[in-house]
């Protein structure tokens, strides 16, 4: 479909688990065509694993019969092919090599030295196409990492800091629900990947593009200079309300929370003019900035006594009327159901191959919009091997003798 | 340069604050001459005026002296060109026009409706540039939003869920204090952007790209499917601990805290054997994951009793031992310090343009490595209007009769 931005490009894609994937299903949404190799000796992708499933009867915590398939694997799944193949087998190395000879991009999330153990590393996959990017997606870089080398999510949100750029000053780390140690670098990993491939595209001469996990977080974290606030006694970590920017933080309604953004004298008199108080707005303790962040406790108690005995509707109409941000703070499950957000296909149906849309269930889609190019996604998550013909046969274009006898020595 | 990836792209930069900046920031990082265009009449970039500012005399919250320059536009100036240009007076629509001709990107993120009444919105300067990829960052779109329309990161965190995806069940939502809001859209623009123009280089055709900072944010929180978890009784927003994978969460330590992420049988028994108990490997509270899941608390505290009694060094030495994925809970700032983050360039100095290096402090680089390409950043933030010259005269061929009658009439 060539008003897709990546129509055209070929992806092999060797990885696992949700850092590798969420790298490949973004180029998928693209427009790229996405072969995922899967290990048949393993049953292929760990995410075809993870609870909970969704079949013909709805969600489950385990399989309830064949056609049931993970959560995870029918939002990481959409729009690739998937292929089996087992590469540690040494009668998968000339189908691996026809599968790189003519992509364009490769991408991988094994350990540091499993691709070199497999054959299937850097060097190796440059000899057989020097136009090929190929990324890699590590816990700490293609080096090897501290430790044990485990690259779990929460590892790398301990080590990035961001467990302690949330919560009250006197509280232990916070764990972030949202896997930002997992879900930064595949984002990078893009934008690496499309990079060496517009370089690529002019020097005809391909490269490894080398992404962290660790580092990908700790570069976010950085954006913030901490060290900064901290020698000018700019304290960061405040937990729920920021007395510096005075009204600002997250306040408790009678059935919620809202969050209240009024660091301005303009947006802070709106402010006091909202809940009722026009007379604070001269108030040598409220007046100016400096003033409010003197007197912040103050104004937040004010204002949290006003917000505790309002629903947030109507809290949020009175702030909105004197044009002062503020917004419900949303469960993640009224989040992904927010129109607008649905209207822009930002967040999509799931989509079961077999039984179809997925009641109730909402999943990623690609938050770009663009005005002369369709993305997302049009074709639900692969069973495991479903491709191989295609691939194989069409693409590559092995005879059926070929696929039989790989089949049955189990090489795909 | 041509060993940069987007070494001979043109972008023109009309944003200000963080999420846009921070896309044109990535864009310069990887090569693209970014030329900023700041207006003379509000002094440029609101960024200039963040506290708190570095200059000959280390850091201070408010100006010293001519040279002082806020951290933020320190960091996220660098690599880019500045040039003055008050879009609002109509004298600058030709000289616009002259910057956006040859250019390939132009990155903006004005309120909604702004461009259109700039007369600079993708429309108009489609008509003077077919080619060029013009990119919008906004809150909630180009559409527009609800309520004040304001789009600061903590309205964006709110809206989203992920404030309510950390934190105890029954606590309040838990403010982040990196601005996640503010910071995936700009991220999901520079994807979006090299995509548009790889899109371009083939067609001819540039487009209108159009990221939202609530779409951003919460197509991520999505990918972790919150009602599918719900739906079958997997409690996602538990605290410090998660009781489904135990042992897993955050531990205190003698010193500090650490993470410990050990859902598997072998990395749950390393862990008893770690702690000083083998025996406990075999006993039928702990032995699989579903006796750990129901006796979650008691191993839970078991462990806990016993990495409180250690400093985080001595419990992570013996974990690691046992090859359990564990590491210290870190401050951003110790983070920011990491040997290995440093070596990969992924965090890095801070330099003014007069004073050099700023003792202690760092910030984001290009979290990427290219085997056959140079990212990053080679070039401190300019003062405002600094490249006036190099840009007008040596780039668009104006004379200096020319430059001095626009900045004589404060165009520019």
């Amino acid at each position: 479909m060539s008003d897709q931005p990546l129509a055209g490009r070929t992806v092999v894609d060797l990885t696992t688990a949700l850092a590798g994937p969420y790298a490949t299903l973004l180029l998928a949404g693209l427009g790229a065509t996405v072969i995922k190799v899967e290990n048949p000796a393993t049953g292929g992708d760990s995410s075809r694993n993870n609870a909970p499933y969704a079949g013909g009867d709805g969600l489950s915590l385990s399989r309830q019969g064949p056609d049931d398939m993970s959560v995870s694997m029918l939002a990481r799944g959409r729009n690739k092919l998937s292929v089996t193949l087992n590469l540690k087998d040494e009668r998968s190395h000339r189908v691996f090599a026809d599968l790189v000879r003519d992509a364009d991009i490769l991408v991988e999330n094994y350990s540091p030295g499993v691709t070199g153990r497999l054959g299937i590393d850097y060097a190796a996959v440059h000899a057989l196409n020097p136009r090929l990017v190929y990324t890699s997606i590590t816990g700490f870089g293609s080096q090897g990492g501290p430790g044990s080398g485990k690259a779990m999510d929460s590892i790398i949100q301990a080590l990035s800091g961001v467990m302690l750029t949330a919560g009250e000053p006197d509280e232990g780390p916070v764990r972030f629900g949202l896997p930002v140690g997992d879900m930064l670098a595949p984002l990078f990993a893009v934008v690496g990947t499309l990079s060496a491939l517009m370089q690529a595209d002019q020097s005809g001469e391909g490269q490894h593009v080398d992404v962290s996990m660790l580092g990908a977080l700790t570069s976010l974290v950085a954006c913030e200079p901490f060290d900064a606030f901290a020698a000018v006694g700019m304290e960061q970590r405040t937990g729920a309300m920021v007395p510096r920017l005075a009204p600002f933080g997250i306040l408790p309604t009678a059935d919620g929370h809202l969050a209240l953004s009024a660091p301005t004298d303009a947006f802070a008199h709106g402010v006091l003019r909202a809940i009722g108080r026009p007379d604070l707005t001269e108030d040598t303790r409220f007046h100016t900035r400096d003033q409010r962040v003197r007197n912040a406790d103050e104004i937040h108690a004010l204002i949290r006594e006003w917000t505790s005995a309002r629903t947030t509707e109507e809290a949020l109409r009175l702030f909105t009327a004197e044009g002062v941000p503020a917004a419900e703070v949303r469960d993640p499950r009224d989040a992904v159901r927010d129109p607008l957000v649905r209207a822009r296909e930002e967040v999509v149906p799931v989509i079961h191959p077999v039984h179809g849309t997925v009641e109730g269930l909402a999943t990623t889609g690609i938050p770009i919009r663009f005005s002369a190019a369709r993305a997302g996604f049009d074709r639900p998550a692969p069973a495991l091997g479903e491709h191989n013909d295609e691939v194989y046969r069409n693409k590559l274009g092995y005879s059926a003798d070929d696929i039989a006898e790989l089949a049955a020595a189990s090489v795909i």
